[in-house]
């Protein structure tokens, strides 16, 4: 940012904890231009809890996500949510549906919802959602939920981003399958069932609780809750899981390992997002001569990147 | 490879034609260390027709493959097949499946067929595929087909291996909607919906004709072809549409600009690669500091990247 008087303003209102100032910080996430702002504010981060919600496409996450804002609410907790959908085209939609679904917190103004826009970011919509946490944890919530859409490799890292990771998951559609697949057992610390008056519900709990056996933990088994997010009914006992988990974390001194990674997972990739912006403006300048692959890349790298 | 004397007699078997020392190349290229070989045997390349084929798992792309060996053998041209499976974790059967209908080749000399491990490849899956399709060009085969599952953005990018790329499309499954979404429309020079006798074929190709109403071409418009691989109906027209599509890129210099195109496709992928293995080296030697990740990065970047 060149505008250092508007730098100073925009530091001094977010300070100030002005909602206004949050929603433009995260504005300049989502453009690739938070640095500045992150690293004036990152002394104050490391406070917040972090949880993940994660699943498939109507699985009811957003309803959950209310559910969970409601209970934190209730025990004098302030909440941040921050709202991804990285591969649906229709997301647009999808949004304007979840904004429905958690419009109870609108007028509350310790809550404070965002729902980040699925492409165009420069630095990547990872990028962007790493710092909207971190600024939503520097801005000073108690909670910061990070829902976000798919199970499997997706774009956004959630288990670098949360302490605890919840993966959300359907009756009667096959995602246990998905589960065993994508490697989801290692990310999950807990499951959730919902729509737990489903037909298959119990089936799905069962499949789950098989796959759970297949498996060899060390340290913190996943839990299981089954949830009806419309009624509310789970939600208290999510919760409680959720502040196991936490209470693990600490007692362990696990909470350490998982902050040290998730920074090492962030330089990792603002340092390779630079890389390959160098690489890719390398590449347009080059004249393409007549080598094979493996000599031009070696070319490009002791000119460009010092290669020795 | 320090064994000097090992290199010189491979590259010595290749020139010769020696169908082991292809098959030897392509594990080098597996293990992320076939940059020699490919140095050595580049000028050769460029002269082999190369095309694609992908489509999701079941489609029949095993099949079709087979018979457009078959087809290719008929006219007197040498193949090489390489098939690729990155997703799935059952890629051994499928694998072991797909050389059973491929099996009838096995016996002619004029054929190579080279699945490729799925998993665990130094340098990616990606690179390794780029060098196989490298060598049996080099090695003299008149066709490479790359055989690689998936619609979508797949691990493997095929356009940027073939000159020419096949969809393939299985009616009633809802897969056109899949093409629109995943960009598909973009790579596909020819469609193939196949299993042409399902009840459900013709819908599928009047969704795919009415979704290239939707789009503009400039150049080459995409050709539908119906198949049964199974009975080999479908396999001259296609063979067809693949030597249009070939004289169009020759006859418009749009081979040139692809040839281009991959060329720095692949100098991208080894750079890159390379800079990541650096990126990863530095990150495990750095000793945590008391930053934020944006100064954590700079400071990486400056030590171990001269960034400027």
């Amino acid at each position: 940012m060149s505008d250092l008087p508007a730098f100073d303003e925009l530091l001094h209102d977010f300070e100030l904890r002005k909602p206004r100032a949050l929603a433009r910080a995260i504005s300049l996430a989502e453009a690739g231009r938070a640095g500045e702002l992150v690293r004036a504010i990152y002394e104050r981060t490391g406070r917040a809890m972090t949880m993940g919600l994660t699943g498939p496409p109507g699985v009811g996450k957003s309803t959950l996500a209310s559910g969970l804002v409601r209970k934190a609410r209730g025990l004098g907790k302030s909440v941040g949510v921050v709202s991804v959908d990285p591969s649906s085209p229709f997301s647009h939609g999808a949004l304007l549906g979840d904004r429905i679904r958690l419009a109870e917190h609108f007028t509350d103004d310790e809550v404070f919802i965002r729902s980040m826009a699925s492409r165009g970011h420069l630095g990547g919509l990872a990028g962007a959602t790493a710092d909207a946490v971190t600024l939503m944890d520097a801005f000073g919530f108690d909670v910061v939920l990070i829902e976000t859409v798919g199970v499997g490799q997706s774009e956004v890292a959630i288990a670098e981003l949360a302490q605890t990771t919840m993966v959300t998951l359907q009756p009667g559609s096959g995602d246990s399958i998905q589960v065993l697949k994508a490697g989801i057992m290692e990310i999950a610390d807990i499951f959730v069932v919902n729509k737990a008056d489903h037909p298959m519900a119990k089936q799905l709990q069962r499949e789950i609780r098989s796959m759970m056996e297949m498996q060899q933990f060390t340290g913190w088994v996943p839990e299981l809750v089954m949830t009806q997010a419309l009624s509310g009914e789970g939600i208290d006992e999510l919760w409680s899981a959720i502040e196991r988990h936490n209470a693990y974390l600490n007692e362990t001194g696990e909470i350490a390992r998982h902050r040290r990674d998730a920074f090492t997972h962030r330089v990792r990739q603002l340092a390779l997002g630079r890389l390959e912006r160098r690489l890719d403006h390398a590449l347009r300048a080059q004249t393409p001569a007549d080598v094979d692959p493996y000599e031009a890349a070696d070319r490009l790298l002791s000119q460009h990147f010092d290669d020795r």
